[in-house]
């Protein structure tokens, strides 16, 4: 399996907090973690200039990760619509905390992803939903993430088609944190936490959590081309009668 | 519309503090919320003797709201199929707080709906996932409940057909207490919010949305029979070549 | 309420069986059908130069339905922009036959949205597999189609929200024909039957159907802005303890 | 991975037509093509005696399927709440032909599971509606089936958590014959071709499914008791404030 990782590289990451989160930088971290399944991981860089996936390494792609936060303006359209049509030919995606407001993400849902939000160090509690998921195996029935940034509903997306993760805030807020959407052969997985100053990728749960996230997106049976209309002249079943 | 209530009485209504919350009775209470509606309303009594629903008060019922707690075991099996049947055939259902433990609910969704409670006097702030559903209507973002006992997650019930409220406790849960679930011809609400001895029924955004969920889940052509397997002989589309 | 009806005028409804299908032409058809539900109905036409739906129109319509298929690509990228806003908002759309490639619906949902076609005059019959929807309130088991172009799987949308109805070809085919998906606060409703050059539009129950589903997209609460992303810098809820 | 094939034996099965389709029996036939996978497959019978399931082999069970047409009724009903428990707590269970009638499946859904049919051996075509579904990999755009039992809507189910395969058939009808049920930590699949007088589990891609579906349904974590309620008497997350 081929895993490649989107992440932007933004001043936050450079704060004290940020380079204490992550030395080895969040985009690393990401990496590390994923090469833990025996997969192949290619890092892609995000900044201000946009973002460097190439078609090439696009075309090999099996399950994107996408992580990104100040620059998603800067993310060229025509990648955008790469990405949206391998997706509907297999490939998997997990986008990760501010990913949401991604354009490949609001490209995929149709909805604006708009949330609530409040950066103030919180401890987040996700609520399993669906414990006999996948994504979920061995984890238990919660995942404390001991400070996150908040996100709140309402979450403006489609009404997922497998709910895994709802989180608590201790602020007074719920999330629907943990959600898998399916876009014609593709699947897609989001999760909140990561915020680019908190160490949450570090967590144990969480690392086993994503490992499992990408096997569950990961095309069943490779990716295709994306389907177009197709007509057909003859009747499909001839009358037996 | 006609709607009947059965609401269960039980020793805890007797508590000084079940008295102050509801003088009149926490059913009258129901009842006389929903004849707001225009409806016409009966009251059914529930309690360790059974529940008192007549074969033909239940024929006649568009939309039956349920609450009950101490007494679920003393529900009649043959009841229980009577109701099942007719929500089959188009009767929507109210099931309120620990009604989730009912033997209807249960019957009807398949599943344990077991769930993780605590009886402490938290306050609840119900989110809405689905801002535009008419049970929310002209409700907000969220609606509070000062005090109410705590169910939280894991709840073991299939997947809502509609998603529409998401608690959050003071204590750290989260709890899918708003859902909509389609049975056959019939539609079913499930509300968590409603302990005996807290006044949550005298709360007025509580007492809109409990008469918009009569409204949304009324048989939209009348109830009909529960249909059985049906054989039908002939091709029904006679091939036209 | 407000229904505003887009509907392409192309050379297949100027050919002999276009008119004689509809010679008030097929928008006509469509606008004094859902006429009689008693809405304020505006007629706005589409052709080679794009669709002529001024802001003003747009702003008012509570209801919008979509009928294309020759010139999908002439419609203005700001214009969709706009009409999935508004629907983000509330506003509810039916998109009907071919509608199925415009760009108003692959993009609010997300997908190609592609499907297997052949135009040979088949019989569709299309199944209710949700007896209970408003939307299908009085209409019997099926509902028959005598010509039709065929549509077929696989149709590249997400999941529904809600499957109505499940059409039969002639020739072999199945079809998703009759489906319910909500997207923020709209809801959008898509119904294969329709072609230029059958009079499906004036059979009976398919007006029925066409007056109930504009009553089942209309907005609960009207239509407000899209919203946004929103910083909230206090905790929502205040410690208890 | 432990399968267990519950197969009723009927006098259907002991017609000319019966035991040229499945000279070895059905349920071996079934069993055959299951230990293809590896599995340990136990045949246990079912007839007008009841079902010969005893709690140590339920116990060890990972995967159960059913096919059951003439003796539903002669099914105990403990039996049937211990299977519901053991799928509750995560066993998977695949359903086949007539097993929508069976006690184990209505207990599961809370609908009558009622349908249409005509035994006519009529050729029924399932359209995949799910291409990147685990169960359909490597199956193609549909699966023919040469003579079948006619199923048809309205099929009276919840709403399938993932509907995978739609059926047409030759006479005119559709039915939703392939369908993914969550209940609990279990799967279900229910999948409607298989009458006991027509060799379809001969078919490579019928049991390439059957195999496919034995392996998605198989539970992610092993097999646990039925969660009940629990009581928790302190607030799962300490304020930190």
């Amino acid at each position: 399996m081929k895993i490649t990782v989107v992440c932007e590289h933004n001043p936050g990451m450079e704060s004290e907090k940020g380079r204490r989160a992550y030395p080895e930088g969040l985009g690393n971290c990401l990496c590390d973690l994923l090469r833990e399944t025996g997969a192949e991981v290619t890092l892609v860089r995000a900044d201000e200039t946009g973002v460097a996936l190439t078609d090439e390494v696009l075309g090999g792609t099996d399950v994107l990760f996408w992580w990104g936060h100040w620059y998603h303006k800067q993310v060229d359209d025509a990648l955008v619509e790469k990405v949206a049509a391998r997706v509907h030919g297999g490939m998997g995606m997990v986008f990760l905390h501010s990913a949401h407001d991604s354009k490949p993400f609001k490209r995929l849902l149709g909805t604006p992803c708009s949330l609530r939000w409040r950066e103030d160090g919180e401890r987040e509690r996700l609520w399993c939903v669906s414990p006999g998921h996948p994504i979920a195996r061995g984890l238990g029935e919660f995942i404390d993430i001991p400070q996150e940034e908040m996100y709140g509903e309402y979450f403006d997306i489609p009404t997922p088609d497998e709910l895994v993760y709802v989180g608590w805030f201790e602020g007074g807020e719920v999330f629907r944190g943990g959600c898998v959407f399916r876009r014609g052969r593709g699947k897609l997985f989001y999760f909140n936490p990561g915020h680019e100053t908190y160490p949450t990728y570090r967590l144990p749960a969480v690392r086993t959590l994503l490992r499992q996230a990408a096997a569950y997106v990961a095309p069943a049976e490779g990716v295709g081309e994306t389907p177009a209309c197709r007509h057909c002249e003859q009747f499909s079943v001839p009358s037996a009668r």
